[in-house]
Order: structure tokens, then sequence, then C-alpha cells
């Protein structure tokens, strides 16, 4: 079974990819919205754990519309979640299509969050299976896989090389209020990328 | 790592355990009320599959009160809700203790279910991780994965040896009310139970 996984490169996702692999073949695919080059970064990782990559063009309005609600807000969560549901529907949607599509939320994850209806919804619409592998663990036990499995480097955000909407949303944010909005937005925010992983 | 999977011997279980082998050290754990020696079904299924084995004694007043509350409500939802909560908390609580517990729920389960709130509780009281591998699946892609990794035989429960809290329940409500109650309680159930898996 085909199954196209919400990729960034960092240690949620990568786990999610372990979990499946061995039932599915697993694609991993980074959404992006041309913003930046920086899915690349998830395409290396992927080559480098044997993974096949696919990018998956998101609406650049959909980015604009999230980094707009962000800088409104204050904070990071509506847009995010915004996001993630647009690249799942996309995901869902992509043709030749996928048997079962996924993420890497977890069972404690404030965002993105997809509910069991939106689950249901996605499902129903697209004839595909969504799966969150790790929706049924909680943080010490995802800590703990990744201690166990992954070998991962973690520093602020604006140092990572990492291919979540994230960097694409910072940046035109940075672009339209300057790179201190994005510090206010994103304080002490660090984020880890994965640099290999143990089978 | 040490994990610890309530097991009945159905499929819901037993893909819980093809999930999580590759990551913990698996113990397949069968709760029992002394009512019946049903779990000895079980022990047979983990001994085929090659996953350790314990069984785990419950509180015969638990499935005394479990029963009554099944016998008043006229469905099985709460009382089988009840137990299920009584074998985690013991699961949990077990000497020498687990790294990890788990059970076989699923993200389209009405019963038995365990909210975030919930399993937060168990971990911060009992020092554990709680998993629920299958709560990230849903329905049809549970079905396909069992299709392509379970032989299992299918029949009414009545006659299906497995090892589920439901079979002591319908003992005793068979016992007090006599068998065309559990009829009345549970109608046209089928249950599956897991004969080998594909690995």
């Amino acid at each position: 079974m085909e199954l196209g996984l919400l990729y960034s490169g960092g240690k949620d996702s990568t786990l999610a990819a372990l979990l499946l692999e061995e039932f599915y073949d697993v694609t991993l695919v980074t959404g992006h919205f041309g913003v930046s080059d920086d899915w690349e970064h998830a395409r290396a990782t992927a080559d480098r754990l044997g993974f096949a990559f696919e990018r998956l063009e998101l609406d650049s309005e959909v980015a604009r519309e999230a980094a707009d609600r962000i800088r409104e807000d204050g904070f990071p969560r509506n847009g995010i979640q915004r996001v993630h549901q647009h690249a799942l529907e996309r995901l869902a949607a992509a043709e030749p299509g996928y048997d079962a599509v996924a993420d890497g939320s977890r069972r404690d994850d404030r965002v993105p969050t997809v509910s069991r209806a939106q689950a249901q919804s996605l499902e129903d619409r697209h004839d595909v299976d969504y799966i969150a592998p790790l929706s049924g663990f909680g943080r010490t036990a995802v800590d703990r896989l990744v201690e166990a499995r992954l070998e991962v480097t973690v520093g602020p955000s604006e140092e990572i090389d990492r291919a979540d909407y994230e960097a694409e949303l910072r940046r035109l944010i940075a672009d339209a209020d300057g790179p201190q909005a994005v510090d206010e937005i994103f304080p002490d925010h660090t984020q880890t990328y994965v640099t290999d992983v143990y089978r």
C-alpha cells in the first residue's frame, strides 16, 4: 500500500516514517509555497534515510493568509493549523494518489491537530486512509523513541535547516514586519532536524 | 524498553503488537477475573506468534459490578469501559513494572476509550508511558492491515476461543439471568481471533 507522509525533516515526522515503513510503501512528502527552497533540506534527509521523496506544491494564497493571521494573533497556532489542514487536503487529493496519507501529529500536540471528525471527512471525501501514527504516543514516549532511534541536531529555528511550513511563514512575516517581529512571535523557539536513524 | 500490551487474542490487540514489536520488548498481557479459563486461549496465541505472555489478575468485584451495570443498562458499553480502565490501572501498577503499557483501542472505537486526560493521569500516577498504537488508525486502515498481516477466524462470540473480558462478563450475566439475556445484550455479535501473522 502506498502511503504519503507529510514530512519536515524533524523528529516527529521521521519517527512516524519509521513506525509506518514496516506496513506501507512510504513516500516522504514536503509541502512548499515557493517562498523559499527549504524543502530541499527535507529531500536531502529523505535521501540519507533511504525513503522515496516528493514535494507537494501548496497554494501561496494560503501562506499569505496564514502569515497575516499569525501577525494579527501575535502567536503562530492558528496560522500553522490552517496551513497543515491545507497540506493534508492537497496530499489526499494528489494524483497519482496514495492509498493512505499520514502526518507526525502527536497526542500531546496543541498544534497541528486533526480531530476524529476531520480525519473521517478527509477519508470520505478523498477515498483515502488518514493515519496519525504518533497520535497514540505521549510526549515522554516520543522522546524515548527519538533517543533510541534518531540522531538529531537541535538549535534555534533560524539556524536549523529544516523544511516545515514554519520556515516559509517566518520568511513572509519577516518580509512584512522585519526580523524582530518573527522573534517576538516565535520566542526562544528551538527546532530539531534528523541527521540519521538507527534501524 | 519493556512494554506490556493488554491482549485478547483478537485482531486489534495483535495488530498493536506488530506495530510495537520493532520498538519495544513486547509482553502480551491478558487480564482475567478467575471466572473462566479463557485467558489460556490468549496464551496459546501468544506462544504461536512468538511473544512473551503474562496473565494479569483482576479484581473479581469489578467484574461483578460491571456485569450488574451491563444487566441494568441492557448494553455492554459502560461495563466494558469500567473493566478496561481497571485492567489498565492494574497493568500500569504491575511489579516488576513495565516502561510502557499499551492497548489495542482504535480511533473509531466507541468502547473502550482512553481520553488524553485519562492517559496523562495514568502516566503521571504510575510513572509509565501509555501507548495506543492504533488510535491514529481508522476502521478502514485497520481492516486493510489486518487483511495484509493477520490470518483470522471469525464467528459468533460464544463459539470463538478468545480471551477478552467479554467472555467472563458474558458468563456472569448468563449465570445471573440465563443465556437468553446474553443474546439480548450482545445481539449478532461476531468476534475474531488470530491464528497466525505474516511478518
